[in-house]
């Protein structure tokens, strides 16, 4: 491998020499040896992409950098922004908890790529573009990282997140609409209860994503303000007049998403709560489907031994070794994933709460873990929806079998005989493994005609829609 | 002791003679002697006040409930409110999921105290009123648990924890207030950093809490929204038409609280996603309260050996074995409470996703839990606020000290000079043991004239207020 | 309220007239009104009666304390571990993180009990004993917190945790035993896969405990080590020679347990990481348990509309509004406790990291969650035990129904005709709704003969144990 | 791109030409498009090769593998292995949770990669190798998959996690070993305290890594026990007698670690306890490491307004805005490190927690946690040893001023003239701003002369080692 020779202000460095990046990203490459390179999620470098094109424009509006210079850079972020720069960014995240490293990753990826983009050399003696004094301009790692966290952040919710969560939403809906003359027996603690339709049960799921994305959208509300103008311990050192908010407008131009300037620069660089606030709402709606995945695939179990009230498609063979088998397989990722953000979500918050005096220096690890859920979660509804949900059926018998099969009709009898009453008959129906309605008029309670005007299913759902 | 006989659909059971309680709950307090007794929260107990006599007077006011068993359940509630029945709750936590025998418990005493205020007495053969039929008329253990849950957590919210969030915050916002004129040393990574005013710290953790505080606003938004109504599987079998929109408009009477009734009952009696962004909300806040009272630990640090720039109230002797010493003691315990509410943040999420079907029987344990993390975090910030904020000072001298001491202030001078000579300054007074002016002077990178008007702390901190 | 005048290095307090405790405690109790009072666990506050008696006879036994001081210190102790004077421990968890405050109210209580056992009066001007300079000689809160800990969470450990787990192990153990001979379907996510016995089954949930109490045992290791001795920093400043080794030994005595002096005295105070492991282990134990209380109550799930393999015993009325409905109680409040033991564990992982130089100071909340656990874990098992696990029987008639319908006896055929005609055998079965036999011989692959000497249930379960 | 068919027991499926994977390999890469591809840890994959070999060996020695199929797999397996085969395996860890898929892509690697090492065509009719009935004979996913979990999980322990923890012990041990006569104000509560040695100091850490090894190696005790023979629910259907313990010597011995066959194959398939506990060692000494790197970077805090008494080395430029400024970057790496490795643990204890009946379905979230735990812990340590650890120095003036400084110094004179004495003068120097000594002998406590008997820090560390 060939080198060039890049510097910095503590001195020489070997670059290689193919390479984009400058001396700084060489020394944390070779100091920060920890889990697999590259591991600075792509979505942070990208966002770098935007906010240093937003400053570089910004930069000149306000008078303090040239339009030679500003158009370069814009090129280079351009080219970063479409992801065609991704292996010039071998970072980890486990580097400095600023991510001031990645940071001049960027500066120095955009500074030698601008200067190359205008002709220039990567082995030329003066360069067109300092990564700090030009690149960096008006900017600190420490107000440009949280704002690639926002950034990134926000993009991916409102991209793969929201997007994902609401397909399976619908279809959710959709299939509950389809479902409204199913009475099937209801259980609680997994026990046998009262009934309800399976356009109810489902109604449930819709409920819970949809209160999942109200959070997630509360959240944005906090990620839409960006740290960027606050520089080195949010007073904004080092910028001109009016900078913070006309860089926030650039960047809501450029991404085309609601960005505003954080209204207090402090707390913005100084913590992360947001980002605590965005996994949180992960998380919430994480615990949404677990319950919702669990459900579906405790409904379909058997099929002999099991539940086996709705039919789920089969994708793959289930098992190496017991041949016919189908397994719900879409489930079980969508579970797992469940645990992740669940698990996530706690580094998020320890992280986040380890700030210290004008700065966290956690933000690599709480932006990772925030963009991995976003992810996973978006992802994984999307598989969970058209590999499963979709496909998913009402297996009518089994319904119909287990809905008169269920002593808890005895309910609808406390309104006429009482809760003790109606108690003894259940009872006896239990221990005498007779039907309701035989153990009914046995005990002399009530009689034949009456059990067949008062325990009626579909009327037992009706109260509420 | 004596004991008198009570019966349920299961038999007769002795129940201690002076208790109002009946046979539910004494079978309950047999077979659950897990922790301490009588751990179910307070504040659940009050809330099933609430709600039973709000139940009690749709009932009545629906035609399915008598005037006279409707005044003798409100007398009683009224009691259970003020909570003057406390003693007769004996049940714990760790109870059936749904918290039936809390329900249960809770019909019972209003049952036996109502028949007795209207003049009966316990060992009557026939009661005014039947904890089933009458008491928990329109209702199930399933809508009546999360609905207590509901009031529970939002009036403990609205009284306990939003005010005490207030108080500190306010108290931080006036202090910041006073200090505008306070240059100080910043710090990141624990190291010096360039200058911002006390004022503008403290405005970080102002803004903190003002966000925490939106937050768990925004998630009362889904706790207002209550069960009552869905009976046993969210159906709202056996209630009369109305009645769940008219019982929490009651409850919303009783309380003065803005509850209605939840859109989906499905959802609420399976899933407590919305305590689940509740518990969310607090664990954000307790993230920011961490960051809060380390750094005013750390500010506080010494008295000879540490940071020292501000100075917090003396309230105990310190230790033991060293004599004068003074410690942080409020920070500590608040971040001690942070930690719990972290934790219990872990217990809720994993106790929700792990409902089941129609119900979620993790219930007592999730209410357990956000009831003290509401209560630890209302309680440690009025404690904090009142020994701890209110009586801190800045130690000026010491301040104005390490202001001048810090290298950072070299920052000034990218402008003028670039970021790698400034940067050769500042290594230079380091190596050197040097004052910046100084070693910049050595350099003759710039005049002591240049170095006096470009080197300006108080004119570093002004670019945002 | 009548008081007394007590007064410490900052001055006189007024103390209520008829408790013992002095001026520190009652200054902590107007500091510190975070939650309930009096939460400091009851574990410690007997735990500090067993230090502090040991810690007079090691001074005694060194020459530093008088014969007459150390039987009166020794007297109130005893007082102290026998609970006697519980009530005169009224401070919280949510004090200093050292837990000064409750080592001064075991110094304060036992200085002024002692004074009164030896015939003096709380209003004397001189006291017969010091809180400082006799009840807490040699030591410091900051050494004895953490023994306090560490001798309460022992104590719990082998008298409440272990026991409750070891009589869990062994009913289940003897139930397995008992269930040799029934083979019933195996389930692999949530699917009918091939047979085993229920013994198997719940040989298991037996191995999992058994493991659980072996990490809980290697975790007590550490636990045994005592920081006593190692005072205000660790380095036992202001105590005689030999006095760690002796005290510990002291201990050991008074309690019975195996306690040593810790290795390294600087550890022992400024990390509490042997309290993370045994957190940790019961977070692992309860990572059993909820699986093994999952698994038993949907194993007995129905009654109609389940899986009801097994019966658990009926011991309350399940429900408010079903009649008859019995739910699985037992396993619900187990589980519940499991969700709080993992919560805990996170809680006390957070106080744990965040220790700084030679003292952790979040020792009350890592204390008060590790016994909850233990507690809960104990007290769960046993009501588990006795309530639920000890009446659990097989419903053989329904065991015998799903193991004879279950479509992966074809397994069986794998090494006879290969896994993939085994496939279409079990697919045809599935899709035409076919016993396996007669959808084997439809196809021509295996004749009746063939099925009958191959697919033999009893036969699939036995290669291992 | 071009295709060719491959089949399973659901048909057909197009596979990229020049790839080994087979037809379920294919339909899991299409079923499963949740995060990035690829992403099933290469840990795995490799141990996939060890027992894939064994099983062959094991099967061939008890007869039922021929020779010539065991020898082909042997050779593909050794591949698989030496990591040669990687881009072979293109699943993602959210796919089934059995993790049967990654099963059986290396079923079909192994296979395909068989054939044609016996100099066999992808595109043959009749392959040499089937993938399940050669490849997978004698096994399951739910038996193989755990097994490849425990080979990775202590491969990785001892090869990575265990030597990096041992390296920065030592390097620690060794510096605190040459620290002895350096003797420094202690800290508790970030507050002034009595001296000790800064070796004593770092004993601490010592001793605080050691006991964390000691936990590792308890839980390995747990990993070494493999799966292997259980086959579909662990009674070992369809192996040969003897086998599980055959294959569990085969796989010690071609990866020279300690494997034995597990006692019991339902705990080993239904649970995942033996990788929470090894999660939760690796959580416990990232509590400590979380500690460790906190105390190492306020030592270090500064230059001018810190405590800085110790330097660490200066790796990069610490700033992108403040020119010359020098970070503890290496001990904010490891800390991220440790949030994650805290919040992984929550993830592996939510998804161990809910297996049901026979199988754990989060196999593979739990494998990639511990894994990816395992892997950070190594690395940042050897990262933090080598870049930092390895390069701390003190700083002599800046301790030698502190200790002298240390009001707490005055704990010496407890024994001579009382602690409530003590504290009066440590109060005045205090307030007065002046020296321990002026401040003793202003009060006539005692003279100079004591004082300087007394007060001697050098001997107020000696009591403990």
């Amino acid at each position: 491998m060939s080198f060039r020779i890049e510097h910095d202000t503590m001195g020489e460095v070997q670059v290689p020499a193919d390479k984009y990046w400058g001396a700084q990203t060489e020394r944390s490459r070779n100091n920060f040896k920890i889990g697999p390179e590259a591991s600075m999620p792509k979505e942070i470098i990208h966002a770098f992409g935007y906010l240093k094109k937003a400053a570089a424009l910004a930069n000149n509006e306000l008078g303090v950098l040239s339009k030679d210079k500003t158009d370069l850079i814009a090129k280079a972020c351009d080219e970063v922004i479409a992801g065609q720069l991704d292996d010039q960014f071998p970072l980890v995240i486990w580097q400095t908890g600023s991510g001031t490293q990645s940071n001049m990753n960027g500066n120095e990826v955009i500074a030698n790529r601008g200067h190359v983009i205008g002709g220039g050399n990567l082995l030329d003696d003066k360069k067109s573009l300092h990564p700090n004094d030009d690149v960096n301009k008006s900017q600190s790692s420490n107000d440009t990282y949280p704002t690639a966290m926002h950034i990134a952040a926000y993009k991916q919710a409102v991209e793969v997140t929201i997007p994902g969560l609401q397909k399976l939403r619908n279809t959710l809906a959709s299939k509950a609409e389809s479902w409204g003359d199913i009475v099937k027996t209801g259980r609680t603690h997994f026990m046998d209860a009262t009934p309800l339709t399976l356009k109810q049960e489902f109604s449930g799921y819709v409920q819970q994503i949809d209160n999942g994305l109200r959070a997630i959208n509360n959240a944005l509300e906090m990620i839409k303000e960006l740290a960027l103008g606050g520089t080195a311990v949010g007073t904004g050192l080092n910028t001109p007049a009016g900078y913070d908010v006309l860089v926030a407008q650039k960047i809501a131009d450029l991404t085309g998403l609601p960005f505003v300037t954080a209204p207090n620069k402090f707390e913005a660089l100084a913590a992360h709560d947001a980002m605590v606030e965005l996994s949180g709402a992960y998380k919430r709606v994480s615990v949404s489907l677990m319950k919702i995945a669990n459900d579906i695939r405790m409904l379909s179990s058997g099929p002999r031994c099991g539940i086996g009230e709705i039919i789920i498609p089969d994708n793959e063979p289930g098992s190496s070794i017991m041949p016919g088998k189908v397994n719900p397989t879409q489930p079980e990722a969508l579970t797992m994933v469940c645990a992740q953000v669940m698990g996530n979500d706690v580094a998020v918050s320890i992280g986040a709460s380890n700030g210290h005096f004008e700065l966290n220096v956690f933000k690599p690890v709480i932006a990772a873990n925030v963009l991995q859920s976003g992810r996973l979660i978006g992802d994984a509804c999307v598989s969970f929806n058209d590999k499963c949900a979709e496909g998913i059926e009402p297996n009518r018998p089994v319904i119909q079998q287990h809905m008169e099969n269920s002593l808890m009709l005895v309910t609808a009898l406390n309104p006429h005989i009482g809760y003790e009453n109606a108690a003894k008959i259940a009872k006896k129906a239990h221990k005498e493994n007779k039907t309701l309605r035989e153990a009914a008029i046995e005990t002399g309670l009530l009689t034949d005609e009456q059990f067949t005007a008062w325990v009626k299913p579909e009327e037992m759902v009706g109260s509420l829609k």
